[in-house]
């Protein structure tokens, strides 16, 4: 149970001490009743301690036979010893056709439930009926990526106690330090046996990848698969382990099929972006990057996709295979590997048809979990071994810090995703058109810091390249070339004389709503309430 | 480190204080200095507590460009920080033609090293070598399977600590629940990549799985992967995850392939054995468990692979198709699998070169962990779901308890590999000759306890059929069949009054040489020295 379990919920939000940190942003010392570290500068802060070790079960507490099926959600949230103040887990491989997760959160309630620390690994605008529950005091919190309504409410102060923001691998990191403690985690499978073995690639709402799950899996107290699509021991293939399941629930459905593959799985359309797109393309290429054994990954997004097909195009007129190409997969990434133009796909999450139908099929097309992708507590991951990935951002700065949860208008609107846990490539391209609604994305300081630039190695909008002054090396490389770099103060310039000056600040008030984590725990910022 | 970590090996062995365990056996209460709980019962012992966390480490303290390679497997021991009174694990993947484990242990003891603890998960007569570093207080005693010289040494009192015995869920659920903490685990591995990820499945000495290393793998506090094929990040199918290795040694050979492959792998030839295989083929077909969607396990040993010969044909007429069955997987499961017979193979460990191919080939030939098939201290486990599992002993008594370590001389001369797991399966079968070379096998009391008789169903000799009476659903199931069904104690006064009478008793000191733990931690029996 989290530490605000045993108490009711305050009536008023408590008051907050802060510190410092390495990155010059104030930040809480405690937060919803728990000490904090803050951040320490990259590697700068050494873990000690141990993993979290899950309850030793014995085999003589289950039925011998392997059927864990129970009647209802509810009667496995009973089973399981739900009660004030626990820590509920879900995940988002559904996306915004999810439907456990929330019905998760509304058994709860309907058992009198209160005071519950929601942990889903990201919240989806389908989720909004969350705000209701909050309200109630049936959801104490939100720990976890909390896009749109749930965000925005956050942001205005609707939340009883601190949001946190980490990223996926943070949230590995998290529950295997034992930072945050679940108590029951809800996993929506695609396909299950009845001893609780499940997956995601097959099934009426096949989705890919379980990843997101498989720390809840593996340090949960208890756990609950719930699925629809239930056949005989083993579930082949088997990326959660029955091993670890306490009980197995059938529904006539965990999601929306037609919601559950994303919206942003389309190439942009737009001039602007496919420039930048290309432009990073150019710049891969033509910085050396792009050669024989080389990776990249790119997600969705409609600026990555086209840049995969750019990228695509280079390779195949350079005789250039990849060894390994890293999504979110999609169709794109697919047909890389189809077409032999890489060895692997390692995927993290599966975002379109496509994506599920070759990681169903195509033992070249291999699961990752954020263990093995981005938790920054182990000996290495694969996101370091990568060697040029392209990003997103809400803003960067001019010294190429950047933030991905917050608008210029200060409304937390996004989660961090893999983000931060992507810096650590060999070459990080944040690709940033450079203004949104006539707001510029290149700003003097980002409102909410989300990654310290000295990751950031190069910001790619349709006005020019900026290469990170501290990658001599880059800058080398592409001295010759014909690609448009530029100074980011000289791109930041000429947008704020196109649209008539600086961005106005948001309006903030001294009250923080939610806390972002750096990949080892640490405070990196706060997110503060809009005026 | 153990416990015996900071003090020199002592001259003589410790005293030992006693207790009779629930199966009336005299058990130490404290080995090699740690307190032990005596067995209670299937399923008496219900752990408490949290499963063992290995330490929290950080990618700051790891390349990041994920080469861990080093230059030899001394530098990697170095690097570990190996010292005196360490655990060091090895695994027997590469059977009987490994080199690996003694290397490592030849490595210490050129570092001047003593005092070890070799935690193998089953040693084997290759590795002889170890006898003289047993004398030379380099190892100071061994916790795993001994087969042969090393068992034989132990029965002999050759050791300093006392030998501890664990099927192979055992040895999982001891590093588990942090019983036995693992210093460095060597993993030989025949693929790897730069960053540790590493499988078994190809190279030139290839094994298959590298299950039985997984536990080792996942909780220990450092990690060396040994391979003699290194190929680019990622290695797939990665069945070790590089995010838990901190060195790479990459060396010319890191096994005889040609003993790689168990020698154990032919089908009887013995008109006695042969029978015994037809037998139990008609008892699970007459008992009505062969039936459509059924499972079945059956490991290497000619009478295993002689009785799926005769079994196969019998579903094959009966039209019935299996849903899974286990291996250790040999040509004759990988013929059930490609014929259509069954679904899925599940392999806890690959016997021959036919299991290897499939295994690196066919999805549906699945490689399996001791903590999915065999760890007690789960959510359950697959052994209890199987059917029906065949298995061999040493000696059964007239109450259908096993022996599978000692002969009825006394001498330790086997592990107990995961008989003792299979043992929870809805029918297990001990095929036993009912006598070798004149001694009889069915005897009045079993001279070390492995197994309860409560957990064996049928015992199948060449001279009858007998079924525990606590399984009157099966001797109702097969009352009308043709099988030679009789009781036990009938099977056993027949080959006695063959042989002349009752078998000698071994003549056995009261000094034990090492314990016997049953798959819940607890001491279930004591081998004694040999007198």
């Amino acid at each position: 149970m989290n530490a605000l379990a045993e108490q009711e919920a305050p009536a008023a939000p408590p008051a907050h001490e802060f510190v410092v940190n390495a990155a010059a942003r104030r930040v809480p010392t405690v937060v919803n009743g728990e000490p904090q570290v803050p951040y320490a500068g990259v590697g700068g802060y050494l873990p000690s301690g141990r993993k979290h070790g899950p309850p030793i079960r014995s085999c003589a507490s289950y039925p011998a036979n392997g059927d864990k099926r129970a009647a209802s959600l509810r009667a496995a949230l009973e089973k399981c010893g739900l009660r004030d103040g626990m820590t509920i887990s879900t995940h988002h491989h559904l996306r915004d056709g999810d439907v456990i997760a929330v019905e998760t959160l509304r058994t709860a309630a309907a058992m009198g439930v209160r005071g519950l620390r929601w942990f889903p690994s990201a919240s989806f605008p389908s989720q909004r009926e969350v705000i209701g529950l909050i309200e109630q005091g049936v959801v104490h919190h939100i720990e976890g990526s909390m896009n749109g309504p749930l965000g925005e409410l956050t942001s205005r102060g609707g939340m009883r106690g601190l949001g946190v923001l980490r990223s996926h691998g943070g949230r590995w990191q998290a529950v295997q330090d034992g930072e945050v403690h679940i108590d029951i985690a809800v996993i929506a499978a695609p396909t299950a046996d009845p001893f609780g073995t499940a997956d995601g690639s097959h099934g009426p709402s096949a989705c890919g990848s379980l990843g997101f799950a498989l720390a809840d899996a593996t340090y949960a107290d208890h756990v609950i698969v719930v699925t629809d699509h239930l056949v005989p021991f083993p579930c082949i293939p088997w990326q959660i382990q029955g091993n670890n399941v306490d009980c197995v629930v059938v529904v006539d459905s965990i999601g929306d099929p037609k919601k559950i593959v994303s919206g942003t799985t389309e190439i942009t359309k737009s001039p602007d972006r496919l420039l930048i797109s290309e432009y990073i393309a150019r710049f891969v290429r033509d910085a050396g990057i792009m050669k024989h054994g080389f990776s990249f990954q790119a997600g969705s997004g409609g600026i990555s996709l086209a840049f995969v097909q750019y990228l695509k195009e280079m390779m195949k007129a350079a005789g250039v295979k990849a060894r390994f190409v890293r999504g979110g997969s999609t169709k794109y990434l697919v047909e890389l590997l189809e077409e032999g133009l890489t060895d692997y796909i390692l995927d993290g999450q599966t975002f379109d048809l496509a994506g599920v139908a070759s990681i169903a099929s195509n033992p070249r097309h291999v699961a990752s979990s954020p263990f093995t992708s981005y938790n920054y507590h182990g000996k290495g991951n694969i996101a370091s071994l990568i060697d040029v990935t392209i990003l997103g951002a809400t803003e960067v700065d001019v010294n190429f810090n950047g933030n991905v949860v917050t608008h210029s208008d200060g409304l937390l609107l996004h989660g961090i995703g893999g983000w931060q846990n992507c810096l650590f490539a060999g070459c990080t391209v944040l690709a940033v058109p450079s203004f949104r609604d006539r707001i510029p994305v290149i700003v003097d300081s980002v409102t909410t810091l989300c990654g310290p630039g000295e990751l950031i190695d190069v910001v790619v909008t349709e006005r020019g390249i900026a290469i990170n002054p501290r990658r001599t090396d880059l800058i080398e490389a592409t001295r010759g070339s014909a690609l448009p770099i530029r100074p980011i103060r000289e791109i930041q310039s000429e947008v704020e004389a196109l649209i008539g000056g600086k961005p106005q600040q948001p309006r903030l008030t001294d009250t923080p709503v939610a806390v972002v984590k750096w990949v080892d725990g640490t405070l990196i910022d706060t997110v503060w309430q809009v005026g």
